[in-house]
């Protein structure tokens, strides 16, 4: 078989998948049969882990199951922390991340196990650790106080509360978790089809989500996060949001927050529902100004490029006006992203293919060393 | 544009590429011109290093000034040794590598520059700090002695040493690097791709370097030279390796070492060259006999299922005759790719385009939450 060369794999096929999809037309993403916009309204985050792992909604009893599951994980080993302590201090929070997800793998019994059920298990693990990653690891390299994971306040509370250090209100707490919901997964993306291509040759699932966050990392992905939101920042008013994207279009430069390889010419219905978020907290906030700057870059960038924002472009002021760091904006985004990543890796570990394409070579031939 | 779907992306083109290709109706692996083997016979590993960066075979000053530049590399962050110390002992080697080459991105002062000289000098800090890390993390968790690198020997000289702690001879020497320049690269395999992928975010070498290791650990890719040696040593005689290897044939496993998406029906020319060396570093240590071994397995294969020996099929009992520990096979060769995965991700950052595939999609549709 011969394939025409699609640059980036656009529009390649690389999995069948029955976790989720981009239904461009109907414009809905699809997660096993639901719409994450409808599931990100009337359901929430422990609700997605439960239909990400188990293919079905959970029942109330069923979620309360999975939520004491992983708070029964939340045991963290302490050397890690002691660990990403003596990397250089304001390392890369990514790359904080990266070296910790990558050490815990070593405290995990059943690494090298890859059956169904070890496999179910190591995702309730790193669900409840990672986000301890994103937190703990940021404060211990910033020489920050640890912050302990609350037992009594639920999942999505206790993460934003290790963020933070304080408890957060109902409001905070139900737009994080929505934040969370439309972060969770999202068919193909880079990140989730490293964590896939790795875990193809058999290796494990840290691994493969070791993978994912090196993947995130970049501008071009997760990282676009973090750079939307100082680009605000720098912005600093109305005005100066039209004046910094003007200045850039005309260089040629990207504008972080805008443009999707699958929908590049209509709206990422996850970013309307941020911008909704964000409306809600810059009015408790008292930061209107902020929403604000938001729709006139939004509007600019149609105008000008004929370009709609992704979901970063809303979440990364929603997370600024939540107290998070701006540095944990793509380590949030991945530890939501971890129950994608884990259930595409479960799926991929059932019916396993090697990833393995050709290339266009394009270099010299024939040439022979002459000693 | 509408692709067929092809399981493992097996016949996609991935990408353009200066650096290799498996040219499989002629039997070469061609590297920038060049063929492997021939490569392989007549330069060492270092003037691999000079072809896959500068793109021409280095002139002997120019080698040495290659060598040079890598010596003036070795020192390493003792601080990430302590990290790997601290590590569960007995984790897999593997995990450890992966930990510690993600752990030193944080100490690289041009992390962030994803420039052609920048990327040329992380790939040189790699291909210098990666052997330590195989051998040195290997040697902090199992509690052995540490071993400082050797200037006054040879970059491969060097690496053997570290890890058996013995200067090779010149044979040994001699051999090794024939191995490494048949690890060094080979087109588009799992790790690359992973590397590839993940740098085609724009996130850093390091990070795409940490994934091709998760990559390479598994037993479809690099850890099968070291299932290949631990089959080998059950069988433990010529009698043995009939009995073992058509047991698990009758069982229909697979079996480690056979078998390759691009040459399935053909033999692969490194396991050829790997059969020589084997056949002389057994000569020089009176174990004929593993010898014999894998040769009857190889004709068993042949006749049994039609499958040829890949590279790591001779390459696992040669680096056993040589000193190195078995745990330490996959780390070795992940080593030796190094510069492979770094000449990889250097191209992708000059030319550019994210990955981003899609799904067929094989879910329910129309579910609705009901609360
Ligand atoms: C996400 C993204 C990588 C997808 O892009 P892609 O399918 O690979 O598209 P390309 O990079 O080939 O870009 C296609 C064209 O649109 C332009 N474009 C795409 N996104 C752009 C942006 N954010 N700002 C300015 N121009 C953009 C490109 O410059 C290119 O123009 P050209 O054809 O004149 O060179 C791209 O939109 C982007 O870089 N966005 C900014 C980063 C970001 O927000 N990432 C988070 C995604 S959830
Ligand atoms: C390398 C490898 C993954 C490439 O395989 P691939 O292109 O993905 O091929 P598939 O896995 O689809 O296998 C095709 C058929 O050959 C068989 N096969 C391939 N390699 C085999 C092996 N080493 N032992 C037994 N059967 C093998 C498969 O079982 C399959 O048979 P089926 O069609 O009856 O199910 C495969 O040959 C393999 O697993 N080899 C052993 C691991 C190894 O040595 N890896 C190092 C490679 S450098």
């Amino acid at each position: 078989m011969s394939v025409p060369y699609s640059a980036g794999l656009e529009n390649v096929i690389a999995s069948e998948t029955g976790i989720s999809y981009l239904d461009v037309d109907n414009e809905e993403i699809v997660l096993r049969g639901y719409d994450l916009l409808e599931l990100a309204k009337r359901r929430t985050y422990l609700d997605v882990v439960g239909l990400l792992l188990d293919g079905a909604l959970p029942t109330p009893p069923q979620r309360t199951a999975i939520e004491e599951k992983l708070k029964s994980e939340y045991g963290f080993p302490q050397e890690v922390l002691t660990m990403l302590q003596m990397l250089p201090i304001n390392a890369n929070r990514m790359d904080i991340l990266r070296t910790g997800i990558s050490a815990i793998a070593s405290y995990d019994l059943e690494l090298e196990d890859r059956s169904h059920g070890a496999n179910y298990r190591k995702a309730i693990r790193l669900l409840a650790k990672v986000p301890q990653i994103v937190a703990n690891g940021f404060r211990v390299n910033a020489r920050l106080p640890l912050v302990e994971p609350r037992g009594d306040l639920s999942y999505t509370g206790n993460f934003l509360y290790m963020i933070t250090g304080l408890e957060p209100t109902e409001t905070e707490e139900k737009i994080f978790d929505q934040s969370l919901v439309v972060y969770s997964e999202h068919e193909m993306p880079n990140s989730t089809f490293a964590a896939r291509v790795i875990a193809s040759t058999q290796s494990d699932m840290y691994g493969a989500l070791t993978g994912a966050v090196a993947s995130l990392k970049g501008t071009l992905h997760g990282g676009a996060n973090e750079a939307v939101m100082q680009m605000l920042l720098e912005a600093g008013s109305a005005d100066g949001v039209e004046a910094l994207m003007l200045g850039k279009l005309q260089r040629k430069e990207r504008i972080m927050g805008f443009g999707h390889r699958v929908y590049m010419k209509k709206a990422d219905p996850r970013a309307l529902l941020m911008k909704e978020a964000l409306a809600e907290i810059a009015e408790v906030r008292n930061r209107a100004e902020l929403y604000e700057m938001c729709v006139i870059g939004e509007e600019l960038m149609r105008r000008e490029k004929g370009l709609y924002p992704n979901l970063d472009y809303y979440a990364a002021p929603v997370y600024y006006l939540l107290g998070i760091p701006i540095e944990l904006f793509t380590p949030v985004f991945l530890a939501a992203r971890t129950i994608g990543v884990c259930a595409h890796v479960i799926e991929q570990h059932e019916n396993n293919r090697l990833f393995r394409p050709r290339v266009l070579y394009r270099g010299p031939r024939n040439l022979h060393p002459d000693n």
